[in-house]
């Protein structure tokens, strides 16, 4: 099924630092003790209420290939990059220490220990770079998707960024926001590799392409029948309307207006296509929407949106400010000093709290340990660490995207009111740091 | 040499709506009209004063890739996407045209037509989306790498934004980087697939894992030199230099600082270096930097920047905004109606006109084809386009990456200075659109 990145070694998709890191390890023995690296946000960007975690089939499979072949260990060889011990360590690397984490479609909140990487130093150290660019892209596509879908209120949303954004990286994209709650994707990769439904019929080219209009939605509506999804916008909208229920007929599925003031012009569409008795066509806008946009529209008769731009960039969170930090060295809390971060030591775990309502109050992080007994757990609470890897592979029963997409619903509707608004203001959930 | 995306098909890489719209164009012969499709960029994002070229080798890379296997008909048949007849079509399928455009590491301007591509609609429309994902990809990201480069005035800047992006997205942003003016990546890929120079030494778990700085520093010093560079500022900065030069000698190759007030440290830190006598031990910053940021440190003695999230997420500006629009049918220009959009009908190219002195002064599109003479070429004047495929390949003597990287240097130094500042204005040039 997975015919991407998958199919191949993802050990050179790694920073060189992790690699003279190990070297350096292996040479004075410290490669051996007993690390517990965490994965967390230290914020969430511009205002935002909640982050959701998104990318953790796609970073298990990844870590699958994390292997460093004889085409990998070639090229550092060549460029005399580590010596030979440390090529001798990477030919039998597999990671074999133990993940935990959030599982996909949860929430998240400032320092919220989204994943906890139990091993040696020289079997977490290497996973740095690749668990990052997973998870700092796919959560930055999913939370900026869950707002989307908030602000869309039940109505169809399409991923059609795929042209925004690095091919591959549209492919993830894709599956981040079908996560969050878009219905489906204009990426046919995405189809084949996730599952994910695809959606797309013509653009602007294939009208200009026919002599007319009409000719263009005749042929159209023959190959892809009357159920398809008309572009009215290449020329004058009413016409272009018009046109469209006469060669399709009342039955038509769907028109799209992708330029001008969408909402106005959803209005304009819906009085019209009601006047020809084409009551059952849907109307789709497209064109630079964002949350706000799609929040701005919910008085008017659209009933779809087509993505591209915001959603496969993070609506201006490109990045979801994830970072891997070494908490624990041999049992022992580490940190480093500083004044303008927060660093937390000790490996660490956490629960949600909830009311007897199932509204979620507050998320406790606790550390996990000897010495750190574990806090109750009220009827209503939750534990939020699954088992993700164990005995050198992805663990048994991690839930797949379809699970993940449903338990994103649930955590949503979990969340206070104020949590879901579009505006800035503080995390949805306070976050408490046990000792 | 490519390990990646090259290996396998890109057909899949490709929004739907260019199969559908393949279908009916298959269906109707409107598939077999002679089309020009441009790339172009209907404005520059937040500003800024011109755009990179980027990613023409990858486009072109992706594009001999760009066929349909068994496995990927077979997901088109299986999901019912397409009619047999486009099948047959795919299964033959090779880009026939011609393409032509600015090389990599040209700058280009709001309308400037980066790429012009002649064929049957059939062959140049499937390619829609996959040439906008790469292109508006890394042109982003050199865009803004290149006023980076411009603000470090000469001093060395490292990549190092692998983990703030798509695994594979931080392979091309690495290139991307380069390209415009980096001197090195942390991405081991990027130096296997491109031959980009790595770097990197340690991270602040490398010193928490030790049971002392000095220990940390003991041993990277003895793996990787007395040249490497040794981060500083996991605890106290003033001890952490005092024992970096204590433990390499003042032959230290560089310290890095990643935290705190850079520009202060950095003044500090030479101080302290200078007086320990490692008066050649360079200093290097790093932490949240972007242009500005790079800018505002000019007067420090800071001698390299590490830049991470902000270069390969273009700095503000993830997307270039390339849009890959039809211009003419069997010789006829074709526009979409718009109020808001500038659209010009008309296959194109473009020249740059100089002073004699070398320093540019305007960017002039003009029309191709049958009753279009070219414009007059002054002795100091530039075309633009060059061929880029070519008899169903990459065409002979398209520029490599080395070379495109010295391109934008020179490019860069033809710009009138007002066109290098980092604040918001017009455009560098302005562009002329010949009727």
């Amino acid at each position: 099924m997975n015919t991407g990145v998958g199919n191949r070694s993802t050990g050179l998709l790694t920073d060189r630092y992790e690699l003279t890191m190990l070297a350096s390890a292996l040479r004075d023995g410290t490669a051996a003790r007993r690390c517990s690296f965490e994965v967390f946000a230290r914020n969430l960007p511009g205002g935002r209420r909640y982050g959701v975690v998104a990318g953790i089939g796609r970073m298990l499979d990844a870590l699958a290939d994390f292997r460093f072949g004889k085409a990998e260990l070639d090229a550092l060889e060549e460029n005399g990059l580590v010596d030979s011990d440390t090529l001798s360590f990477l030919a039998d690397y597999r990671f074999q220490g133990e993940i935990d984490g959030y599982p996909e479609g949860e929430l998240y909140f400032p320092g919220s220990p989204i994943l906890s990487v139990t091993s040696t130093f020289a079997d977490a150290v290497l996973l740095e770079t690749l668990v990052l660019s997973v998870l700092n892209h796919d959560c930055a596509v999913a939370s900026a998707a869950a707002r989307m879908a908030s602000a869309a209120n039940g109505r169809r949303l399409i991923e059609m960024g795929s042209r925004r954004t690095h091919e591959e990286a549209a492919v993830a994209a894709a599956r981040a926001a079908y996560l969050a709650g878009f219905s489906a994707t204009s990426n046919l990769e995405a189809g084949r590799r996730y599952g994910i439904p695809t959606a797309g019929t013509s653009a602007h080219a294939f009208t200009l392409l026919h002599d007319t209009e009409e000719t263009a939605f005749r042929t159209q509506v023959e190959v892809l029948g009357v159920g398809t999804t008309l572009l009215v916008d290449t020329y004058d909208i009413t016409e272009g309307i018009a046109t469209a229920v006469r060669v399709a007929g009342p039955q038509l599925g769907a028109i799209r207006i992708d330029s001008g003031d969408v909402g106005v012009l959803a209005r304009q569409a819906r009085e019209q296509l009601d006047s020809l008795g084409a009551t059952g066509t849907r109307i789709l806008v497209s064109g630079d929407l964002d949350e706000y946009a799609i929040a701005t529209l919910r008085a008017d008769p659209v009933d779809g949106y087509g993505v591209g731009t915001s959603v496969v960039t993070g609506s201006g969170a490109p990045a979801a400010g994830m970072v891997y930090k070494l908490v624990e060295v041999d049992g022992k809390p580490v940190a480093k000093r500083s004044q303008h971060k927060t660093s937390r030591g000790g490996r660490k775990a956490a629960l949600r709290r909830h009311r007897e309502t199932g509204t979620a109050v507050e998320e406790v992080v606790y550390r996990v340990g000897e010495g750190h007994p574990e806090p109750e757990l009220g009827p209503h609470d939750q534990k939020l660490h699954i088992p993700l890897w164990r005995d050198g592979a992805k663990a048994p029963g991690v839930p797949d995207l379809q699970q993940g997409r449903e338990r994103l619903r649930q955590a949503l509707v979990s969340v206070p009111w104020e949590g879901l608004t579009l505006s800035r203001g503080e995390p949805a959930l306070p976050t408490t740091f046990l000792p």
